[in-house]
């Protein structure tokens, strides 16, 4: 692995992994009144299309960290369906 | 273009302009109560790192959809620290 490639898996990890102390502090605080529901909805069906993309040209990155990401924006939406 | 590289684009304009909504619900309601620092200093970096990327393996697409990224997210911060 070059470093290039190192380079994308860090900024792979760190685009995923930082939406976890989103989803962390909205289930503490049970308060979704400053996040944006177009936001989190919009980014969501996206990184759909990343995940779907992802398949389609067979890389393993692109399709697990969008497979996580899908799934922490989810969790998000359910945050922000259950605490509006 | 084939439909391949349509999807990635659209998933790209997607998960771009998906900051927008956000950017402008916290301009309007100076408010960043519910909004996590530590997610969007995450996703700050993250984001930078794969504008480097993009640069490095001199992918046009990759390059602007992160730097436009980079920037809403750059005004998230602002924000936040504006609006504490």
């Amino acid at each position: 692995m070059d470093y290039i490639e190192i380079l994308g898996l860090v900024a792979a990890i760190l685009t995923t992994a930082g939406y976890v102390p989103q989803v962390y502090k909205t289930w503490v605080d049970k308060s979704t009144k400053d996040i944006s529901l177009t936001t989190y909805l919009v980014l969501f069906v996206g990184v759909v299309l990343w995940l779907i993309y992802g398949l389609m040209i067979s890389s393993l990155p692109v399709t697990l960290a969008n497979a996580v990401t899908a799934c922490l924006l989810f969790l998000m939406l359910v945050l922000k369906f259950k605490y509006k």
